[in-house]
């Protein structure tokens, strides 16, 4: 099979002995001779894929016994909804801080729910940037914030400091870098970047701050029902999780967050660096925040484009498209793509400033 | 590997060669030389995937222009939420049939929505009948049914006749029978019996019935967004749709539902004969109300049960514990498992009426 260099952001690349351990598991799961896609979620095989699933998602981020890791169905766009729902007072206020199309979409639903306060932005500048310095009243009964920004290619390199429970989406750079999961209260990612295919999605929470505001809800939207069930309050994504439980065994087995975040900030540097060498192209955010996830530039002649993309499919570089909000090239570096892969990428580039400088 | 009798009550067994073409796709989809679990799902090959399995879904239920099909996350217990806000008038009453725990917890999720009313119940019998003659109030919004009860082994014969709005939750036997889907407003189902792996759900509405509820509703509940979205508001979950997709293929490919209706009661009637005739055994449910998908029988002598299954074991039954909830035992008799299971099943039930006796 010729090797394409996969930059797709999201669903993302997965490790190649991930995909075969998958394929092999809709064959023949565990010794079983029977299909992962045909067995019970409640057989003792599977439940201990969920046990390994929730155990390792704690330890890479070094979470307390008071959290608790659920998979559930729905993606984070769900999410947007439950937070609020299991979160905000039926008085109170919820903090937003805006940093894209993602995080807007997550207010609009907090906004459906109770009172919503956006307390920072960078919409005037098409969220090329990450907001600093702005005041958190203490009053919040939480504060949202997107650590990274697939489209934009902005990643939060500080969280903010602050007494109000923190709520992260980590969709797109979860299990990317050394994090402190202690200081949230939530943290929630869609597995399809880091974690594994599309279909399931990872919520880490402290159980102490659940069951407090005041509101009855559904039996879906309630992580304490989900935690009673061990996720298994309805049939989970089967399939989904357990290709998140083979992601997080290949990365723990190679070395964990240590060595993934040495890896990661060496393919970005690797990128970026090219990026601000070559004279043919311009990063679009502001470089102290910089995603080490998805790297986004532009041309400077946009009318090259066709010359560049022509040169990509010749390389087998797949996935580069730039998301419509923001045009050009993106090129997403999740944990999953070899530095290999980056490297040819900067072949590329190089090639093409030859040819059209 | 040794041919493994699948019975597991859900998920249940898929066609061999589905699995094979999945197992297939982990590694290589479409000939990309990339995996179905990591390219985007608004590539090209993957939109195709989503508009196959919506017009085969159309197709097998002989749906009109006004139907749109959605496959979304959450399982068949979001559309428990999801049905009521949609459909459930702000000032009107929601009416459901009571045929078990499953239908008892679309009741309690509509409750919490709006007016509900239990027209009819079979918990009187612990759900094993499914009621008939009772009075359907012309002034419901919608009439809420479960066309098969998965823990008891019952199964609606005939659907209720009524101008009232017709939904029905076909998690366990959809696509096992014909049925007039345009006699239904609205029509879901989990995929991980008859349909696919866990982790998608089918919605199969009338769109003209949608927006009208006087509801404001959170974009991840409101079907009409959904629509909008051809199901790709949020990334769907894309393997399990794409099982679906194979699974639907290999239904129509085989004859359809006209085939699969004649399989499915030829293995029924192999099974419910033996139980009848079989002086260890007996069924448990109403004999006109039995369902060609889940068979329910236990022991008179429930004392031998660990020598039934040592014998299954020996010849390889699998899933065959009955819920406990009606205890015995529960063979599921899923599209996808052939007649040779079942006489299978049917010798072990022979060999030990003969040794126990």
């Amino acid at each position: 099979m010729t090797k394409v260099h996969n930059f797709s952001a999201g669903p993302g690349i997965l490790p190649a002995e991930v995909l075969k351990q998958a394929a092999e598991a809709c064959i023949n799961f565990d010794n079983l001779n029977l299909s992962l896609l045909e067995i019970s979620h409640r057989s003792k095989n599977y439940e201990k894929v969920m046990e390994e699933s929730r155990a390792m998602v704690k330890e890479l981020l070094g979470l307390n016994d008071n959290y608790k890791v659920l998979f559930l169905g729905g993606g984070a766009s769900l999410q947007f909804a439950m937070v609020p729902f299991n979160l905000l007072f039926t008085e109170g206020t919820a903090g937003y801080v805006n940093t894209g199309v993602w995080a807007t979409k997550a207010i609009k639903e907090a906004k459906l729910i109770g009172n919503t306060q956006v307390i920072a932005s960078s919409e005037d500048k098409n969220f090329n940037y990450i907001p600093k310095g702005y005041e958190i009243p203490s009053t919040l009964d939480y504060l949202h914030i997107t650590s990274n920004n697939t489209i934009y290619g902005t990643q939060m390199k500080e969280f903010p400091k602050t007494t109000v429970p923190l709520v992260c989406d980590m969709s797109s750079d979860i299990f990317s870098r050394k994090v402190n999961g202690n200081d949230f209260s939530l943290i929630y990612a869609g597995a399809q970047k880091n974690m594994g295919p599309a279909g399931a999605t990872m919520v880490a929470v402290d159980e102490t701050k659940l069951g407090k505001t005041g509101r009855k809800l559904l039996s879906m939207m309630d992580y304490q029902v989900h935690i009673k069930g061990d996720s298994m309050y309805n049939t989970p994504p089967v399939f989904p999780i357990y290709v998140t439980m083979l992601t997080l065994k290949w990365l723990k087995n190679n070395g964990g967050i240590p060595w993934i975040e040495q890896l990661n900030q060496q393919k970005a540097d690797t990128l970026y660096s090219e990026i601000d060498r070559n004279s043919m192209f311009v990063g679009t955010t502001a470089k102290e925040d910089r995603s080490h996830m998805n790297v986004t530039f532009v041309m400077h002649k946009p009318e090259l484009e066709v010359e560049f993309d022509k040169l990509a499919k010749e390389a087998n570089l797949s996935g580069l498209k730039g998301h419509r909000d923001v045009g050009g090239y993106r090129a997403s570096l999740y944990n999953a793509l070899p530095l290999e892969s980056v490297n040819a990428l900067v072949q590329v580039m190089q090639a093409f400033e030859k040819k059209f400088a």
